[in-house]
């Protein structure tokens, strides 16, 4: 379980960096680069626990996750560009992270009471809606609806979750296979360039 | 009561199909397109009850609206063809959706204790919101900002029909009578070409 | 005590006639107008009261709230071009309000026993969501991004409040001296045309 909160919050400085970074080609300046680090890593968990009714929040309830997020916006602002070579290390970063995140919120969701179903959709929320409500407010068009193997590997991993646990696999396992699944989809995804097709 | 109830599982279908098909011009693929048929459907009553404390939320709370849902974007997904050239029959079944939604809106915000004028807009709410976070995820001006007569007749309806219900009208005339405006005053609108005037 | 209450009300008043008058420039008729207006005035206070649990939001329950917005709207649609003239005024309305609302916004946080930490975000976001989810439905970049010094002032000026309120400072001493701050912060970087850097 330590072991665990040690990843949430490393995931959650992960994700607060790459969001800070993720604007650094436009006009904004220091502050909008932080906002946009602090949305990006709390958004999931936030609607995640908003649409459950799961108060005080995540980072609400912990000032370390809003410390873990305060150091992740502080390195992107010392090391921009170091950390923006380092895209290939991030993009494996964020792939583990999302598989990580989808995993824990099925898990929350299915803690509080709700069906499998449910749960799996709040899995995909956790990880995917930060980047959705990033690139919603800096008025880019969330990857979510760009022709990538994103949020819908996140889905297959948290439907995949939530069937397992019915079924009674023990919970680190299934948490490892999980995260695994997601993980090997979106990585085969990128190196083959496979995409879902279009509705038409 | 199960025939309001069957209305209100149609009715979310409905939205279901019109949300997935609604991008079908964009570059967005299957994942994208369920996901917007999503939003579009559970949108509206989301923000309601979310601003209102009503939990567990409708979908959340009762699995057959997440089939419902999901037999929309099928729907969607295996006649796309089909249903497209049903956009005069689909622009029917949206216009009775948002009168139907907008009144049962007002009705489940009364029942929970509010003020009549808070609940109009709740009702408004209801009916239009699913439709502005999606046109707003996909970086759309949602329709309710553009010159055409839709939010503006839901709160028409919703203010008439708080104003009936308070006045003691019996609530399945008042039902009836409300939607019927609302559905009324956006078909003229649209045969005479009503619109708003700007502010200026 | 009352004296802050018709503070909150003339606050919430300037804050629905800027919104309104904000999307002037637009194709948006009334209604739009009217909504941007709402939005504005109550976007903020509602997202910082969803994040905290604090319910019945301040509009909801309390009508002298929604009566302030309506006001507000209504005067934007009767004076429009009086009102857009005023933009100099309007400047120093929307600067004191901000100072205002996030100060009031940092105490209802402490209010509620959140840390201090979260308490100045919350502040912040008081006073510049309601702005942030305007400009985000009208597909305008939020002037958060912009590079100009804005949620930054609201930003030092709440963590002001919260540490001095930590440190035992009298109330009504902090709040002015906290609102000050966040108005000479605005009004001085405005002059001097200061902006804090970009990422890079």
């Amino acid at each position: 379980m330590d072991l665990q909160y040690a990843f949430e919050l490393i995931g959650t400085f992960v994700f607060a960096i790459s969001g800070a970074l993720a604007i650094r080609e436009k006009e904004h300046d220091l502050f909008g680069a932080g906002f946009t680090g602090f949305i990006t890593a709390i958004g999931g968990g936030t609607l995640r626990d908003i649409l459950l009714d799961a108060y005080p929040l995540v980072w609400i309830g912990d000032i370390h996750v809003l410390y873990a997020i305060l150091a992740g916006i502080l390195a992107a602002f010392v090391f921009p560009n170091l950390l923006s070579k380092l895209r290939r290390t991030f993009f494996l970063f964020d792939t583990i992270g999302i598989g990580f995140f989808t995993v824990l919120g099925v898990e929350k969701a299915l803690s509080l009471g709700v069906r499998p179903e449910i749960a799996a959709i709040m899995g995909m929320f956790s990880a995917v809606m930060g980047g959705v409500i990033r690139d919603t407010l800096t008025n880019e068009i969330p990857i979510l609806f760009r022709k990538e193997i994103y949020a819908s590997a996140c889905l297959v991993g948290a439907i995949f979750y939530a069937t397992m646990e019915y079924l009674g696999l023990e919970r680190n396992y299934n948490l490892l296979i999980s995260m695994s699944l997601i993980i090997a989809i979106r990585l085969i995804a990128m190196k083959y360039k496979l995409s879902l097709p279009r509705l038409d």
